[in-house]
Parts: C-alpha cells; structure tokens; sequence
C-alpha cells in the first residue's frame, strides 16, 4: 500500500463519515467543512407517478395548504381548496388603509392606514435559513429587501433603571462585551486561566478581547476614543476645524446588570434572528397573494368546514358559507391535506384515530397582539437617527418595530407600536376592546418615544386569540406534548394528512408550514402511489 | 427654601451641566440620558446677510465642492465650479457596462457589466450617524437600501486554519463568545471575582453569560441545541415526521484563537460599521448625479487646474482642458473653496502661507484597490445562502462583498471580488495590469467560493493609486501629523479654504467631505460678512 498524501473529494469523505459513524457525524462534518448543506430543503419537490383521477380536498389556503396545492395539481392530482376567509394567505396578513375585520366578541376594525402603508400582524420577518419559503418567493416573483433585527442605535428600556431613560443598543452591547472582555482579561492577567488555556493561547486571548472588546493599552475598558469607537461619542469627528471627537462614558457592569437589559442580546445572535433576515417589498401578504394567483382557481373562499369524515373510499368534508351560516354544503375527495390549525380543529367532528385525535387536542395556542400606529412623521428617524430595527422595553407593549422600508422619507409612516406575547400583557391587551388596545400601545410608547403624543394618528390591533380563523397565533408545544403526540399529529390516518407551522419543528413560522407541507404530500403520495 | 423634589426638563438640566462643568461633560450628560444629539450637523445650513455680488471659485465638483456650491448659490454668491473630469461626483461613483475609463500608466478599461449592475469603486456604504450625507439624500431624493455589514451567513476565512475551509461568521462569533462566556462563568464560580464584583452581582452575571453565550444549565458551552440555535445546527429543525433537528459541533476556543478568525469580528461592531447601513439604490453616484442636478449649470467639466493665485483682491486660477492640455484657460472670483485632494494639490502652483503649504504638503494617500466581477448567476445566495454582506479572508484580495440588492433573484450579478486598502498587496495589485487584477480576484476568490471558475463572467479593477483625478483613495493622516498639519490645513488663507475628506477627522468617508464643505463655507461667509 503506499503511503502518499489522500486526495479526497469533501463529498468523497462525507459519504465515508456517514457510512463508517453514521449520519449525525455526517452533517457534523459537513458543518466544520462548511459544507452548505444546513437546510431541510433539497430544492422543488418531485412527486414522481401518474396520479391523475385521483383528487385531493386541501383544508386551508393559509401557505401550507397553498403550498399542497400547488404541488399536487401539478403532480396531477385533481385539487379543491376550502378557505373559511374571503381571502388567501390565512396569518400570511398584511392590513392597509381600507381594510376591515371583525374578531371575536364582535368588535370591528377599519384600518386607516395611508397609501402605501401596512402592517403584518401576523409574520414579518424570513431568515435567510428558510430555504423553502425563500425558493417558493423566487419561482413565485416575490421582492425581497432586508428585515433589520438588530439596529445598534435602536433602544433597550428598562422602566426602573437608568432612570427610566432607554439606553442605545450599541452602548449596552459595547459595554457588556467590554466588561465582560475587561473581567477575563484580568482574570488571565492573573494567571486564573493557566488550568484552562495554555500561556500561548492566553496571550492571544489577551489580544482578541482588547479587539473585539474595545479595551485600552491596558486592557481595561474605559472612558476613551477606544471604546467611543464601539459605543458611539458624546460628540463625533467633525469636519474643518474643532473635528475632534469627545468621548463618551461608558455605563458599569453592575449597573448593566442590574438593569436587566442584557436579556435582550440575544435577539440579535440567535440563528432565528441573524443577518440576513428579509421581508416581502410591500407588505408579507405578497406571498400569499403570489400563491393565490397559481392556485386562486381552485380555492372556495368563505368555507367553514364544520365535519371531516373519512371512510375506506374517500373524505368528504361539511362546511358552511361563512356569510350565510345556515347553509350546507359538501366537498368530497379521495385524500384530504387538512391544515386547519388546531385551535380550531380540535373543536370540529373529524374522525380520525384516537391517537390522533388526541395530539389535535393537545396544542393549546399562544395569544399574540400586534399594535400598528400611524405617526404623521418618521420622528424615529429625523429626531433619534433610528432606521428599522426593534427597540425593546419592560413595558407591556414589549417592542416597538420601525419600518424596514421607506427609510428617509418624508411624510407619514407606520411603526408596530406593540409586539406581545404569551404571559398575562397579551391575555390583558386581548380582552380590551381595539381603541383601548391602541390607546395603551401610545401611552406606553410615549415612555420611549415622547414624540408619540403630538404625532400619533391612528392605529390598528389584532389580537390573535379573537382572529376567528386561527384563534391564537401558533400551536405552542411543550416539550412533553412534542413528545407524547408530535408524531401522531403527523402521521396519515387514513386518508388524512395534516400540516401547517403546528406539524413542524419550527413553530410559529411560515417555513414550518411550507416543510410540513412537502412532508405531508410527499408521504400521501407514496402512499397513493402504493395504492 | 423648599425641600421638595426638584423637577428639570432634560434640557435645562444639560444646560446646567454644560455651564458648571463644561461642554464635554454636558456631552456626556446628554449621551448617558439618552439624548439624541449625537451628530455634528444640525440640519440645513444657513448663511444669513447678503452676499450678493460676491462670487467664489470652487475647485473640484465632488460632494465637498457641489454641497459648497450648493450652500454658497443659495445664500447669494455667484459661483462657479471647475472639475477635472467629464462628470460629477469625483470618488462618489459607479463603473456601468459601457463606462470607460483610462488610469495613469496609459491602461484603459471598458465595463461590461450587464444592465442594472455596477461597482461602487469609492465609497459604498452610508453609516446611520452621517446625518448630514442622509440630509442631503432626503433633500435631494436619493432613494436609500440598506447595506449589509455584518452576514452571520458569510464566510471567515484564514488560508492556515480548519484545513484552509471558509467558516461560517455566526459560527465563529457564536463560539468565540460561547467559550469566552464559559472561562468567565468558571472563574466567577470559583470565587476569583469576588475582589470586584458583589456577591448578588455574580449571580446575574452568571445569568448574563448564560443568555449571551448560549451557556448550558451547567455554564458550559457545549455542543447541543442549546449552542446550535446560535452557532446553526447540522441539521436544522424541519416540518412532519422526522422534524427533529441535530446539533452542530462548536470549534474549540484553541482553534480560533489560533486560527486569528477573532480579529474580523470588530468589524460588526465598530460605531462605523453598525447597523443601520446604507447604500443609494442603483448606484452610489446616485447621489453625486442628485447634487449635480442641482448644480451642474455651474460645473465646467474637463476643467484641469495647473495654478491658484491669490492676491489681496481676489483668486485667479489657471486650467486647461484636460481634452486639450495645450489650452491655458482662467478662472477668476472673490474667493475659492478648494476640494482637490492633497495628493494633486501639493503638486500644484498655490500661493498660501507656509504653514498652509506644509499640511497640505504632509498627507500621503492611501491606495486602495476595488474590483468588480460579474457571475453568471448568484451561486452565493443559490448554493451557499449568503445574501449581501462581506466575507473576509486573509488573502490578498481581503473581502468578498456580496451585492446588497437584487436578493433572490435568478441571472446575472455583480459582487465586490477585491477591496485591497494599504500595505503590500495593495501596491502589488495596483502594480499589475487591470486584467491581471481580476484574474487575481477570480483566482483568490476561487479559494473560497469553488463556484468561481464556472461562473465568472467579466470584472473591472480600480486602482486608486493610478486613478488621475485622485491618485489615491484618501488622505491618510498620521496622528503627529494630523497634530501638526490639520488645523493649518483647515484655516482660511487669504482667500482660499480647503475642504473635503482629507479636511476632516472622518477620513475617507462622504460625511467628512460634507461636513468639512459646510464647516468650510460657514467660515468664509463669516469672513465675507465681516469685510
């Protein structure tokens, strides 16, 4: 045997990895050979056979049943699509000024947005892991532009530190990884690490904390042109004369801590939430209305299913005109991909498996509200240079979210004055009627944004325990729920398949729903293509 | 006197500050309130008296010379720009296919670029505190985008490190700061920070790291789902069955410090570089052709300068046309705002005082390197999910930006396959016949993206050392002698101001150009009014 350098091709080795220690070690490879391999989605499904004649009732047109739709018409199934709005897209939502909607307990809302101007209160932001979606927005012509999740000079707000002042992103951050940086630096100084690190390593340690920690000479983090450089100036460089910076000073690490608002850094590392996140050109529902346009034919709007009922030969489902209750009618197939979410689902006559039965009861629904205001003016741009982006605060309303479009712009705007959920605010701002839950997000808002008293003009807030399609806004699973039923909820019973963002590991967002789709059909095709 | 609690508006307070303590610590004071006045500009400019009558001559039709031009028509003054080249905006400019253009040394390319795509050569991102350049863009109605800094998904890449294999940005900062979080939650644990932090501070430090660093419930930074929701998984969550996901393997701190990947890191959180960048839509000379409708009836195009000369009257400054370098033209006026940059000013025949000549002869420039290379395709968004942002690396090509526009479309782009600034490789780059460049890049680039040799198309390379109207990129100050110079630089003398990057403490970017024109141009009204 000689015993020359191996040449082999990554893939080459990959396939070796996954034969000889299986297929975790597989993808763990090809992580740390930056394989990029790290997505569910293998491109377009392909549903190979001849179905035709054979037809499939699609309970939903929310993405999940949009996407089933899609595919299996054009596998060569004979597709329907019952949809209980009058509308496609399902909580792929976008409001403006002309819309309405009525929730539960009666109240009705009528958006007064101006041109141009919306609010998703449903999604509203696609990582660019989502590799689905983001396949399914470039065969189906949707515009994307950037979704700023961290905007370093948007605020964090703490209602009982700093004096209730809200504080820039870039200074806590700067500060915390400064201190942080200064604290280990000294511990390494004092030869702490030398159990840990070798003195070779520590030395490059000492290097890569003053870098990324923006310590001195001396490796501390202090009041200096140094740290300004992360954290912002008291007052910048200039031009001509006088240009020189003034330093700013920077916040102590108890006083950071204390505050509390080192909880909200993370929002701006984790995978969920990294650069390059995305939004559609024009508000989120240009998804759904780019579905809609392929597979709007096949869609009866206004349907309220009322009874799914299968037997050997077939589903047939009962459903209502949403307009005229007292209606009856029937829709029969030979498969069904029912997407309905389980809020509501669980309260209809299905018969399906007790296990499965038992998994739609399972998944109690997370009760979002979502509060978008029009202001005359983009004073969060002209008065606090803040472009996009999330402030976050203690304050019920949670989160402000600037628009991520338009920048620059004179004239009017709209911000999402209010992002809560789960916990006793959201249940809170559901039971006000609308005008209240405005009027709280402006009060609230004013604590960060004082400008909101003289600029406010008129809001809009949809609180998904009263969306009457979804009653809530995603299946919130626990860990022992996910254990004991996740696999029953997906499984086909009969001649039913379910999927949507609740059959997926990815709740609560749109790409868990399309996954969930092609998984869905992929095994209802098998199985068909068995039968 | 009353006892009771003393109520001050912010303002008045600051005044306070600034009046016992100075300005500086008022700037202070105004940062730690969170006070929004963090800029050097305070809006649109105003030059009040009548000058009407007076003229000034300005040198250079770039953004320092047109916003000079700009102000100083509108407040009065007859005014007239000479500009070497045949278009406005000096380094504000994009390459398009069919631009040409020829470099010192004789080469001379033509881009072929497909339509809608360009390269920013100069300047190509906009930071959200360059409040006067976004002044301008409003006023002006350059439409904005953001610009992508920071892409968790862009590449890290060191030739002698993990095998010479790019690496994922999130995956580096995720467990730089994982591994750094777990040495500084071990030595508070063990008590070695018990010198400098209290007891109950400890413990939210502990949380602290925890949340940051993706630490697990034992404080350590390890592989798991705990670490990958921030590092990226092997395989990441999916829909239906078989949805659950599988972690990925944190590389040891060892290795990244060895591997020197920390030092790229800075370049997310600099004050600088922060979110919200900008770009103009279309082109970064959006905004030199938006001044340019403004003032490009005063602009005398292929206007080359050869000498300014002042007297105690007024300033007569002799040129050719750079199409015709036997024609001796002149140009006279009351006063002259001079944007040439140094390194062709100091090879000038200029009638200033010593002091003047000295700065302006003190500041060598820097010679940064741009190249720009059109792929049949966007197999960095299509095969590696990379949309906009900057992979770095430590070959001589240094940087691959990714374009920050077009996201998810299908056909051809252009990215930035070479930003090359100082130091050695630079100059061997500028060295090198334009083609050789981007033979280079292609090669270099290739290292990181594979894909490179199938798909590349064509490329441009801009040298700016050999560019004619710069020979260089921007002034690059020493600090001794920014210390000796800068002032005397900036000065007015006799009748001549200088402005422009070079004229500023914001080096190389449009802000210190604008800023440096206003600040110029208030002090010659001032003077003006006075005499």
């Amino acid at each position: 045997m000689q015993d020359g350098p191996l040449t082999l091709r990554r893939r080459d080795l990959l396939s070796l990895i996954g034969a000889v220690a299986g297929s975790a070690a597989m993808y763990q490879a090809m992580t740390a050979l930056g394989f990029a391999a790290e997505s569910r989605y293998r491109g377009p499904i392909r549903l190979e056979g001849d179905p035709r004649g054979i037809s499939v009732l699609v309970l939903g047109a929310g993405l999940a049943g949009m996407t089933a739709a899609l595919e299996l018409r054009k596998a060569g199934y004979s597709v329907q699509i019952l949809e209980f709005n009058d509308r496609a897209g399902g909580r792929n939502w976008s409001l403006r000024g002309g819309d309405s909607f009525v929730e539960l307990g009666g109240f009705k809302q009528t958006c007064d947005f101006a041109d141009g101007l919306y609010l998703n209160p449903g999604p509203w932001r696609i990582p660019y892991h989502h590799r689905a979606l983001l396949d399914y927005c470039k065969r189906l012509n949707v515009a994307l532009e950037p979704f700023i999740q961290l905007n370093h000079n948007a605020y964090l707000h703490a209602s009982r530190a700093f004096g209730g002042m809200p504080q820039r992103i870039r200074a806590v951050k700067a500060d915390f990884q400064g201190e942080i940086s200064e604290l280990l630096a000294k511990a390494t100084s004092q030869g702490k690490l030398d159990e840990t690190l070798s003195k070779q390593d520590q030395e490059i340690l000492l290097q890569a904390l003053r870098s990324w920690g923006a310590l001195d000479g001396d490796y501390r983090y202090s009041a200096g042109l140094i740290s300004s450089g992360y954290r912002g100036y008291a007052k910048p460089p200039g031009g001509g004369l006088a240009a020189v910076p003034l330093p700013s000073n920077p916040v102590g690490l108890s006083d950071i801590l204390n505050s509390g608002l080192w909880r909200y850094l993370r929002n701006f590392a984790e995978y969920n939430f990294q650069t390059t996140m995305f939004q559609p050109v024009g508000g989120m529902d240009m998804i759904g209305k780019a579905f809609a346009k392929e597979v709007g034919d096949l869609i009866h709007y206004n349907a309220k299913v009322t009874e799914i009922l299968q037997d050997d030969r077939g589903v047939t489902v009962t459903y209502s005109d949403a307009k005229n209750s007292k209606s009856t009618l029937q829709a029969s197939a030979d498969w069904c991909v029912c997407t309905i979410p389980l809020s509501i689902l669980s309260q209809l006559k299905i018969n399906v498996g007790a296990a499965k039965k038992a998994a739609i009861d399972a998944v109690p629904y997370a009760g979002a509200v979502k509060i978008g205001l029009q202001f005359k003016r983009r004073f969060w741009e002209e008065d606090d240079a803040i472009y996009g982006g999330i402030s976050y605060t203690d304050l019920p309303i949670r989160q402000i979210g600037y628009p991520n479009s338009g920048y620059n712009r004179t004239g009017r705007a709209v911000l999402l004055g209010a992002y809560l959920f789960d916990g006793a605010n959201a249940y809170e701002f559901t039971a006000m009627p609308p005008d209240e839950r405005v009027a709280g997000a402006v009060e609230f808002g004013a604590a960060i944004h004082p400008q909101y008293r003289r600029e406010f003009e008129n809001g809009i807030a949809v609180a998904w325990h009263r969306v009457p399609f979804t009653l809530g806004c995603s299946g919130d699973w626990t860990h022992e729920a996910r254990a004991q039923h996740y696999d029953n909820l997906c499984r086909i019973d009969g001649r039913i398949v379910l999927a949507g963002e609740h059959a997926s590991a990815l709740p609560a967002w749109q790409e868990g729903a399309i996954l969930s789709s092609l998984d869905a059909i992929t095994r209802l095709h098998e199985r068909v293509m068995k039968t």
